[in-house]
């Protein structure tokens, strides 16, 4: 159950209306996000809203019978739109593409791929500067200070940038340099990482788990939001079978699902569901037509030279190529 | 390594050339099909063509380093179309429509089906009359009869014919009555089933196993051809994986992936890719962009009261939809 | 629900008997195998035993809540033991191990593994004749001329013979020469072949699918059961996974789960559950202590030198090795 | 390649050692470890140790042809052995059993599982503070006050401490009250905390990931001990595969993989691996006779009145009856 409450609700309403959702046997667990407050009531017996619908404070109140509660299209029908500024957003009809390197690694790297973006008209550039890498003696990428190179390259091109937060001691030192942070594949459920994200006044996008199943993603999705942070985005990245003909297995149904799930945005990757550069554009392309808010992709001057993933890296003309059949599948609707 | 011998060829010619491979340390495999004559070379050492390239009666010698061999496109770039005959033909260029109950279920349910296919332009029927069911007690198909009575409303009505077969004793049973012998996700590994259906004059479609790599479908169409039967449509069906939230997990990866190790035709079921009926519709429209030569997904008159597999069924209204958008697609292209 | 008929039952009883059954809304299925005969009635709504249990003929009645009836242990709490012969018996505390090559190779071959077998007081030979193969240029077994050949050499010792049957027209023609007919992983579901391995008066042991569930296994049992053999074994032989460090992984779950679930013998495979010689030994240890009824290895005087599955089958220390230390585990229970 | 160095090597001395290897095309990692110290040697030609190994300094070199190094058995021959103090030892020949409750729930259950404890005369108990949570809504553990509480019941009884630590900020905190480190499932590849663990003089015990493979876990204990930190041992817990009668799907095959890859310890976590209360038993069972070096599993004195994991957690009089099943197959050794 979601009560949304009143922005004027006084502390006093608030304490009797949590009193009394407690005499029901419901727990309440408090929410108060950047755009409003809400009461989550968690119980297991059927509650009646006529018991607690006359009380002053109340803006709104939902049944939800999914686990997940704020993330849930059962509490909100309408689509969520995530705005980045400057006119740039995602969802809710508006499609983000979003491309650049696997990990940033330099500044002629960095002007190159905006060169790319700006020319096929892309607003938001990917890029890692901290990689969770299986080996500790591999590349960890370039830092902060690649963040900080990219973003002024980024922000003098009307660039916004979204790249990986691994730990909850950069989220504060990454803040001033991001537009969208993202959780990575490996850290979906590091529970105190989404707790902190929760109080940061940026977009949040949650890569699904490399064996995660969709509710854990949304779960995932409920801690950010549960922690005060409304502004987030999901991203279908492929999950782990046995099949080896490609590095995972992009989960196609999991875009509809999704959708029919949640009113967050849903974004696909398709360099990391089918890891293969010749396949990119085949699954990019079937994730838009099967309703997707996003693509995010990795592209690549050179990718042979690339420091990381470069067997499923894009070139400019590759890019150029998908970008263009993108645009005409989304022009068909 | 696969030789095509000419038609013409004596009997002389290919004991010579077949002891001369021997000699090479290769083992050699006669594939007599209903179209040509091949010799199939099978060894680890490095071959020279060279060595049997003069020899009289060979018409082409390609070096396939796949596990698999006539199936591949390192042998056969050119992609190959099934012809059904009446103009109807699946595959390199020919996007083809497959639609229809999952159980045939008697004579309204063929005719509204027929109608309803008629009405929208589609010329393939699909329908069980064996079905596979885990439970001995359930409903196991109409059999030969049901296929009757099928085949009588379709001939009538000019509609190919595509059913599962489930045993070496019914093939000759349906032979009248069928246009693609289908070989079912149990079966995919069936491999006297493969074997026999490889003695066949007509088209056979192999679902990709329950839980089968790319690979073993490949193989599973090698037998059959390498058993006589040139004329093979492969179907990627949806595997089975940990998550739960669809009834399998639609590899769409599968279809870029296929489409580029093998000439023969690669269609999408996306009823059971998936599972659920609101989500048939973007799966299908994925597989079609993502590069299927065909699409096969079930309808009913009334899917909530169709005898097996209502849930993942559309009804006409929703297949008269998808078929709109699956050709809109298609004229992008 | 199992309704278990007297032997003298009439023909008109056992109508009267259905009707009424039916007229409470169950569906009936006759089950008469070699020992016994049933009404299997399938329903939805609550059943009330005493509507039936005065009528004459009836020798016991169960409400089974499995989908799965014959095979259930709600129905039938003591264990099955599966009688060879010649005080030969397996299940309900009956250790039965079983040893043999992946393919029958030869004389030599079936001498050599038997004279291991006699010297460890084994009792039960394992080995293929048709092999089934994901290539169709792959070796497939000696056939029928190999089994009457091992046949031969097996009586003369005492041994008793399990091997695979891949195909309906197998059965008859191996009838006289096996003493356990084998399902493979990959025919779990071949529904006919288990409908006809139903008729036939000897043993049958099911293996589990390549990515089966337990509880598919369980179905395909209750084919062969509700078909009319009663005779029934299962084996856990490992699953598809995304592991790659074993060829499948062995479900260890499986084999307590099966026992609480079902009456009949559970067997396990290490060879294939593991498919790396070095573990075969933990594994088979492991599956003994979780409560197995028997184990089937592979083993070969050379196993460097075997036609098939070499890299996991032991030679006839190890084996002889591992009888002891499992004769050691089931000597402390 | 792993180069173990003499603890007098001076800094000039290693210099030098580090610039010859680099002029091989070889990257140097130095690592330091509470123990030793080593240069780890990254590169991808053929290494003639002749070439390093007559300069000064050097104690060992091994070259290590797996992907990780330090926690290779390819490089440490002899199994290590973790030692907790008061002649508590881990591996090596050492088993250890360690039980507790899912979560520490208060000063009651922690008197009654260290009563149970001392009565069966188990050393080392498991317990939760800090619980990963799929729901932000539900109870996350009792934190640092519940470990005080916990430390204190333990030290007065002689009782050491595995427990799980969540993030970065938590090592620190919990440092004065834990005997093992736990990484949890979720963590495994939650490289900043591995990093940071290789920062303590505590021992870690780092769990499989949900769905990781045997490589990804041993390359997760490489970071810990490339980190400085020597004192490991690997925890099997069950994966996630498409089967649903068990909770995860225990990897018995892992157990002797991982004793044949790395020198560390090896420990079982039944509870987990097969999330049924009445299977805990064989699987435990299963794990000990497969050459685990301990086994983990949850017990509580009413499992059907705690906190978290009641499905999964055995009652003292099961744990006692485990325990002394353990011992007995442990001494038929």
């Amino acid at each position: 159950m979601i009560i949304q409450l009143e922005p004027n609700i006084t502390a006093e309403q608030k304490e009797g209306l949590k009193a009394q959702i407690a005499s029901l046997k419901y727990k309440t667990n408090d929410v108060k996000t950047q755009m409003r407050e809400y009461i989550i009531g968690i119980g297991k017996e059927k509650f009646d809203v006529r018991n607690i619908g006359h009380l002053p404070g109340i803006k709104d109140i939902h049944i939800v019978s999914d686990d997940y509660k704020l993330v849930s299209r059962k509490w909100k029908v309408n689509r969520t739109a995530i705005d980045l500024g400057d006119g740039v957003l995602i969802g809710d009809g508006h499609f983000a593409m979003m491309a650049g390197p696997c990990s940033i690694e330099g500044e002629e790297n960095i002007e190159k791929t905006i060169q790319h973006l700006k020319e096929n008209d892309i607003k938001i550039m990917r890029g890692g500067v901290y990689k969770p890498r299986s080996s500790p003696y591999s590349f960890r990428g370039m830092g902060i200070d690649g963040l900080k190179l990219w973003y002024k390259a980024a922000r003098e091109n009307g660039i916004k940038i979204v790249t990986e937060v691994m730990q909850v001691s950069q989220i504060a030192e990454m803040y001033d340099y991001v537009d969208i942070y993202q959780v990575g594949a490996r850290n979906t459920q590091n529970f105190n990482l989404l707790d902190e994200l929760g109080k940061v006044d940026k977009p949040v996008m949650i890569k699904r788990g490399i064996s995660g199943t969709i509710d854990e993603l949304l779960y995932s999705a409920e801690y950010v939001f549960a922690g005060g942070n409304e502004r987030l985005l999901l991203c279908e990245r492929g999950i782990r079978t046995y099949e080896k003909a490609s590095r995972n297995t992009f989960d196609i149904n999991a875009i509809p699902i999704l959708k029919e799930k949640t009113h967050l945005p849903v974004i696909a990757d398709p360099s990391h569901g089918v890891g293969i550069r010749d396949y990119v554009e085949p699954v990019a392309l079937a994730a838009t037509v099967a309703g997707a808010d996003g693509v995010i992709f990795e592209i690549h001057e050179k990718p042979e030279k690339a420091f990381s993933d470069g067997q499923q890296t894009l070139d400019f003309e590759e890019s150029a190529k998908l970008i263009r059949k993108m645009r005409a599948l989304k022009e068909l609707e």
